[in-house]
């Protein structure tokens, strides 16, 4: 059904020069996408690690607010710790690093499939919100200006924030729109009943799970009528989290138009992210219409199923011309990746709610 | 230091009547406090469970939004489980019910210490995001309204949702403004800087800690401008979570007015909860200028060492009148109290942050 491109991985982390000299590139995975000046734009999170000197010693990059740069945390790694067995970690006296920084950088394509990647970084950390980072970009199209939220991670939590750009060359911060723990938030392209809508995913622990919310707005930078719009379902592959993948877009279903969005299910542990899509009511985007039984796109590929961190698939942008919806991922945690699907496929393999 | 009233605890669950005749009143604490028509009101958290038939059958009561109605869930209590080795919680196959729902109640008073507690709730149960109940309001009169936050818990998570009245007799709510999880909201009592402003408390786990943050908005109903205030300090009585108490209020410190914001500091396993106090920059509510050293207020009384959860002091309210702060607050989540407390004394137990 998913018919991804011959040439996937399409972007790869040799594709992409390091941020600085000292660092190596880990990954380039989970791009928004958009068109912009006749091209499809991406903006592609870049995951970078200082390069490795000795495997006796631990590494974690992180930007300090109160002098404006990234400084490197080293740690001698002995049998009394620090805690370094998940590679992506370093868990020192409870306090928890990564050894990973991730950056927003712009992608450029004619055919939407061959990516020139940006010599230099779009988006780095530049505030105590980011001060491990920024992830997992979307972006809207909305009143003539882009619209970028994206995964803001530091000491702080992991929260999202929001920037615009007119071209992609300059970019203006709109702060935290959705505190800790907030992430995969995509911003509907228009007006809904007068207001902004968005697509979030709190994450509580203990009371409540980890499921997509949708939100309104009079500004795009002030959110309110927070609403429960999907839980994980028993038993499937979507049974432990689900977050919003794509920015939602407008199809025909049945009677009357509705939103589909493409979002992210995770099971298993280790986990296993695929993707599936909720057809949301056009006037009422909390409301679940239908929703996909089976994945519509899972780990299958070697580059989806290997990598920084395996069997993942996950979305944060899709393009649509009539019946082909073209889905940018990033597979693995790695690289990115792109398939074509087919709208009344998808439509066809959603069950009502 | 704190000059306890002599009538404490000046409300207790022998002076409410329970909302059904089948439930029994297990705390009456945690107030909101104003002043309307002449009189201190409180809006008081009721925490209620129904009446126990057998200890071989656990229930949770919650509230069913599809019927509109609360309904009584019960267990058989078997070695196999439910786990109900804490007597709040009920886990069943990894889900976790309440075992008690708690509702918001008027209680009036001429004098701020003898109150009559109406024999009706103000705010019950009413959507999905209060299946399991209402807790600690805060209520802050500003433009002729008062408007009441509180905390909304149900099987989605802990979230605030927002209400107002012009009577405390008719009550309209304003749906979730913070989504789980997030609790411990307090409106300021004026605009600052052309906009409203907020204290919330977001409860990241793994990166982020429970801390204090605020937020803006222009209408009360949607947020933004998330910024981190305060988070616990290592090493002393707040060093677990921190979260808003008291709806701040306006005070003279050094050159210049700031916010004084009551706030409760969490240490220890099992956990005690004490008060302390934030001075806040008076233009920017994110900035701290100074913080108590030590609690200004910490569980001692026999009535905040042994109750339904023990060891706890927690306040959602203070009066001011010249030096006089005086705190309302819930001792040990069973029954209300009052403390008389020195402005003075309070600024003088600042340190600078």
């Amino acid at each position: 059904m998913a018919n991804r491109a011959s040439e996937n991985p399409i972007i790869t982390p040799a594709m992409v020069l390091p941020s600085r000299p000292d660092f190596e590139v880990l990954g380039v995975f989970n791009p928004a996408v958009t068109r912009h000046d006749g091209q499809v734009v991406l903006l592609v999170r870049v995951a970078e690690a200082p390069r490795k000197m000795s495997s006796a010693l631990a590494a974690a990059p992180i930007f300090n607010a109160d002098t404006g740069r990234i400084e490197i945390k080293r740690w001698q790694v002995t049998e009394k710790g620090p805690d370094v067995s998940d590679p992506r970690l370093v868990v020192d006296n409870g306090k928890t690093w990564l050894t990973s920084m991730s950056h927003l950088r712009v992608a450029r394509s004619t055919d939407g499939i061959h990516f020139d990647v940006e010599g230099l970084p779009a988006l780095v950390a530049a505030n105590a919100y980011e001060s491990f980072g920024l992830e997992d970009p979307r972006i809207t199209h909305l009143d003539g200006v882009y619209w970028i939220t994206y995964t803001a991670v530091s000491h702080y939590g992991i929260g999202t924030g929001l920037a615009s750009t007119l071209d992609f060359r300059t970019f203006e911060r709109h702060g935290v729109i959705f505190p800790p723990p907030n992430r995969n938030v995509t911003i509907f392209p228009e007006k809904i009943g007068g207001l902004y809508a968005a697509l979030h995913r709190p994450m509580p622990e203990g009371l409540g799970q980890h499921s997509i919310w949708t939100a309104r707005s009079s500004d795009l930078k002030s959110w309110g009528s927070h609403r429960l719009v999907a839980t994980p379902r028993d038993g499937g592959w979507d049974d432990t989290k689900v977050g919003g993948g794509a920015v939602p877009f407008r199809v025909h279903y049945g009677k009357e138009d509705g939103w589909l969005a493409i979002y992210h299910g995770v099971t298993g542990s280790p986990p296993t992210y695929s993707l599936g899509a909720l057809l949301l009511n056009r006037h009422d985007p909390s409301r679940v219409r239908a929703r996909s039984r089976e994945p519509i796109l899972k780990p299958e590929a070697p580059y989806e199923r290997e990598g920084f961190f395996g069997s993942v698939v996950f979305t944060c942008g899709a393009l649509t011309d009539g019946d082909l919806v073209r889905v940018y991922y990033g597979a693995a945690d790695g690289v990115t990746a792109v398939a074509d699907l087919s709208l009344q496929e998808i439509l066809s393999g959603l069950v009502e709610a």
